[in-house]
């Protein structure tokens, strides 16, 4: 009744029950049925409920009638294949942070971190209305392509006054929602460094406008057993808290809830106002070469690689 | 200290006192203070307090530190002098349409009239995300306009059958939220007919999907003594609200509250984002012109005329 | 997993799947999948989709696993049962029509019917924190009854200015919310008149503050053939439309949803904070004296009786 | 026209212009033109603007006409003159923190400290229609007084397991929203710990339902000079964010805008639902009376002093 064999269909990365209290109040990223840790299940992720799949050719989808969002005609869905895979993960996780931000028409917006959750807040950003998007990263090559996407950009590995870069860009030093779509990992790039954990947060809170939201889709793990030092084991960062309760901020943390935007995000999607397959430049490859393309990708490359399992994206070019 | 002699603003149609009840709570629109007879205030209109003014070349303007919004920069603002011209009304009132119907990003609209106000709230659904942007009207001008601007159109005077329309379009017979742009004197145009008045709304009602809203900024008199009958005469229509029950419907009244939503809109046409003068087909003309202006808007023309009483665009385009 | 044999749960009145859009969108009171003739289901009422039930000693509950509520303690459950029977129905009822009314700490409200919905529309805005709940009704016996709940009372029979009486209540003589607990059927009670069947939302337009909110769980129906006139037999209303356009009045139809209640409001019920059995003088019967109890109903006793066929109740109290 | 000579008002400890884009936006604890340094001004608090007086027999109010809460009728004014005083500052502070936390009907909720804006925070959600409201302090004093107020109590001091005393409670170990009302100085009471001043914020994401809501309205500083470590000198704080991050939660801070909450809290009080003096246990005390009572309170006295420089309690009680 719901789902037909042969139905091309996103399966959200949530798995979701549906039915408890969370699945009801629309938290599918926190369903209190599908893992026995903690709440909120995923395919193929440590301690996410062990469901195994998520990159693989076929995948058992629980509670299938719930989760899955079915696109209304088969020939359409093939034609937009690769931006249509965007709506399991990156596309309403990038979202999420714009949404939860407080992004609306005419904001000034600035999201950390160029790579595919970054380029996914900002096209959410942009659709939500958003009079500029401004990305900072460190890596060249993601600016540049940020910058033909029609994104601001700030190299944060050359300056080291956010503000700053932002008033040349607006003329004002503050924008009006933020995005952080690196989280914990920000020591990974560059120099290590023990502050570095909380150094994204600390840089939002700097910038962003009095009363404003920080949406925070970037990961912050609980527990981190190969950290550099006791804060990081235990998933403890220095946050310049004091800074963003004087500004009267809000923060929103926590995996998207994909089933609360992807349908609405298809409808864009299909009706082309959001090319987000370009947006994030998705490069189709097959299960073979995902070893490369993981390589390619922890190299900084600019880049969104799409598994093709099933040859899908190439029958429908052909 | 807020406005200094020189500044180019923005001055909102509706006239508010920024410090009763209705303006704490943003709904400067029902201002409680400017207007003996009933809540809210404007420019040069039926009893809406009595103030003169509002397309004119000298304005007196009451409470004036909390009603203008100052443009940043003066340069800037005289490039875009055209567009900015639409806060003061139509662009706040169709996003107030757009918005309090709850469009958002994927959203199908559909909007009844493609004069100024349909063709601003057009334009507002679009920047608010909207997937498909339908706009209903008789006259072929304004559709064809309308057309070149990008959104689907529906002749009403040609169909009967709105849903099917609809249909035709998007492949499903309703839209997720609707705009009336209209209001009472949809018996204005084409037959006049009793049932008239509520014809916009009755088939808004038909048309828009479960739980969804329906904003009308279109306006709705409260007594109009010179209607051709007794029901007109005291604002009453003949709604078939069981329809709108049965799909557990809202509905969104009034005046748009300007304040609330001009700084957005300004910065969304500062960036690029809202080219409503375009949008609207605004035609520059002299006080001295305005007659033969008002004449042909009345004939159906599908422009928006701005009066320009100090040559400011001439200025600009200098 | 979800329920087990033995369980103690409430039952929605809605029918719903869980999974189509409309109850993705928590609105399952118009879910797609339960009713091939319209949106949204309901147990043995006509038109809503023939699912047998609802007054009955059994019942097959479709979707269970996503429907029922179930309780957390059994011993708890059973010494509130009578309270708890009023989540399946009544109490989200009027909770949908103060909150959607925008009712809030500090409101004024005014709920037009003191019947069981009336009185769940009351206790519901005393809960959500409003300063003064206001019932009106024709009938002596439940207003007495509502003055003894603690609410404040008109008598709309005896007095023909609502503005008036409420004044003399609260000194002011608007309320910022207002519920219609009544509905078509306004012309039920007293005179028949062609034009009662909008005199309550008439009537709530008048009364209401500029821009607030009218709730309106009371049914209108899209079609009542029985009618005495051709604009009721399809679900027309003679509404004074621009009355409440000129104070930007918002209006809020439809079935309530309950599952986005009944969790919140059993916890309020099992914490002694909402006695709702009490408010509204919960009488409990078994099934043999039902035709008796309805016919007490419609002769207008301040009562809400409770079919109670498997004598619960009674083994609740032993 | 707004204030007259003689009107009994209330003045909200923020000051605000009324004019700015954060005052236009309802965000008055963060007004752009009332302080040289930062956003926000308040009377007689270190770098806030530099205004006198707050606790003082007469005040200098600008922008009064904007800022002043007028009460509707002096004598009833004067008969709860003190709940009335507490509109100022203490009930909007606490009301902010449940409200921001997402505190509604039903809800359970937790609220670090028991001192005036905690029981104001407490008495908050119990009008905002929670179920449960539980305070914990180690101040046995104050537990005492909560108790008697009809809150449940935890001793922090006592237990080091919060969870498991809430599970006693409530049957679980968690609760829907959480309030700290404590801020950074957690460590000022018991044993100074370096760890301390996040004390308070890693409980309770320890404690908060998934997807739930932290209300902040307990002080954190921009810095602490005096501070006896550097992460405190600069308001840095070891906060677990991962923890709160994979619950998916969201947290809000800042001064609360009094002027949002103000008259709808004044309105609850006139009618009865709120009777905030006797649960913060209001003791009135002249201006000489001052610094005995300032010490009492250090103490951990369970006692609001409110200052009465003009014997206006006095004259209210005659």
């Amino acid at each position: 009744m719901f789902i037909d064999k042969g139905d091309i269909v996103s399966v959200p990365f949530n798995i979701a029950c549906g039915r408890c209290r969370a699945c009801r109040e629309r938290n599918t990223g926190v369903c209190l049925n599908v893992n026995d840790k903690q709440p909120g299940g995923a395919y193929g992720y440590v301690d996410m409920g062990g469901w195994v799949g998520g990159q693989a050719q076929y995948v058992l989808v629980p509670y299938a009638d719930f989760n899955l969002l079915k696109f209304p005609d088969k020939d359409q869905a093939m034609e937009k294949i690769t931006d249509l895979t965007m709506l399991s993960d990156i596309l309403p996780t990038g979202f999420h942070g714009a949404k939860s931000a407080g992004v609306g028409v005419g904001s000034i917006v600035y999201i950390a971190g160029a790579g595919p959750v970054g380029m996914a807040a900002a096209a959410s950003s942009y659709i939500l209305g958003a009079a500029v998007v401004i990305v900072g990263d460190k890596i060249p090559e993601r600016l540049a392509h940020a910058r033909k996407m029609g994104y601001e950009t700030i190299n944060i590995g050359e300056h080291d006054n956010l503000a700053e870069q932002i008033e040349q860009i607006t003329g004002v030093p503050e924008v009006d929602a933020a995005v952080d779509a690196v989280g914990f990992e920000a020591s990974g790039h560059g120099h290590p460094d023990e502050a570095a954990p909380a150094a994204v947060l600390n840089a939002l809170m700097d910038i962003t406008f009095v009363a404003g939201g920080v949406g925070i889709p970037g990961l912050y793990v609980v527990a981190d057993p190969g950290a550099p030092n006791e804060d990081s084991k235990h998933g403890v960062l220095k946050i310049r808290f004091g800074k963003g309760w004087s500004k009267s901020l809000h923060f929103h943390t926590g995996q998207a809830p994909v089933l609360q935007y992807n349908r609405q995000l298809m409808q864009a999607i299909l009706h082309d106002r959001l090319p987000i397959a370009k947006i994030v430049n998705a490069t189709v490859i097959s299960l073979d070469e995902a070893p490369a393309g993981y390589k390619e990708f922890d190299g900084g490359a600019a880049k969104k690689f799409v598994l093709d399992p099933n040859g899908m994206v190439g029958k429908a070019a052909a």
